[in-house]
Parts: C-alpha cells; sequence; structure tokens
C-alpha cells in the first residue's frame, strides 16, 4: 500500500492534547476509506507545522479522512521509498 | 533526546539507492556529532522531497552532520510532539 507524509502549516501552539484529539478523529474517520491507515504524526508546536505518516491506496483517500476530521493537508506527498 | 523532522527540496528522480548511499553518509557523519542519531528517510522523487527524522540535541547539530554529508536540509523542525 502507497504510503504519505502530509504536512499541516498554522499549527502554531498545538498542544499535545490537542494533536492527540486531531489524530484519534483521523483514526475514527479512516474507517470510511478503505486502505487508509493513519500511522504516525508529529507536531513543531513553534513553527506550526504537523507532520503525519500514513498509508492509503491514493492521495485523495488520505486527504478525504483529513476533510472529514476537520483539517485539511496543506501538502501531501507519496513518499514511494523509505529508508532506516 | 529531542526529535527534528528535516525537508530536503529539489531531489526530483531521487531512486531507492540514492536515497540508501546519502542516508548512509548521514549514519557514518552522525558519530562526529555527540547524540546526534538519524532514524528514518522518506522520499517522493516525484515532488522532489526529502523527509528525514533524527534526534539530537539541538537543530544545528542536525544540521551539521547533513552538511558534512553534503546535502544540507532546507528545513528542520524541533517536533516536540509524537502521536501514534
Amino acid at each position: 500500500m502507497p504510503r504519505f507524509m502530509d504536512v499541516h502549516h498554522h499549527m502554531e501552539g498545538i498542544t499535545p492534547e490537542a494533536l492527540h484529539e486531531e489524530h484519534a478523529k483521523d483514526l475514527e474517520h479512516q474507517q470510511s476509506e478503505k486502505g487508509v491507515r493513519f500511522i504516525k504524526a508529529w507536531a513543531d508546536p513553534k513553527a506550526g507545522k504537523v507532520f503525519c505518516l500514513s498509508e492509503g491506496p491514493d492521495m485523495n483517500s488520505v486527504q478525504r479522512v483529513h476533510e472529514k476530521a476537520g483539517h485539511r493537508a496543506d501538502e501531501i506527498y507519496e513518499v514511494s521509498i523509505e529508508e532506516e
């Protein structure tokens, strides 16, 4: 299943509790999009950036989950290469 | 140890082999910066973006490793909140 990294802007001041709540909304709504699974999220509250790693059949399915959760991603990238 | 997400631009066409080589250079040079550890990297060769997750004492130490490896990051964020 393709993997995606998305970026949310204007998230200045986001708290651990708020990230937890928003991520929980993604997990709730991902059930409506076959194959979409949110894996992890990271936030920089000073710079106002949130990064989410997910997998799904395509970019639009991932974005639809974010839209249903009320926080459309500003950028989404298909990260077809992974290294660790 | 703080964690960082960095973003490299202009990486259009990067191959799995090239990402592997560049990441290996980070792993080699991280030994020169106390506490820096590169954890994972993802690439979107179409959009030309590479994302790296690392940890280290501060942002400058992480950037110095990238500089020694020959690929300075265009953006670095301290991702002080993590969720899965």
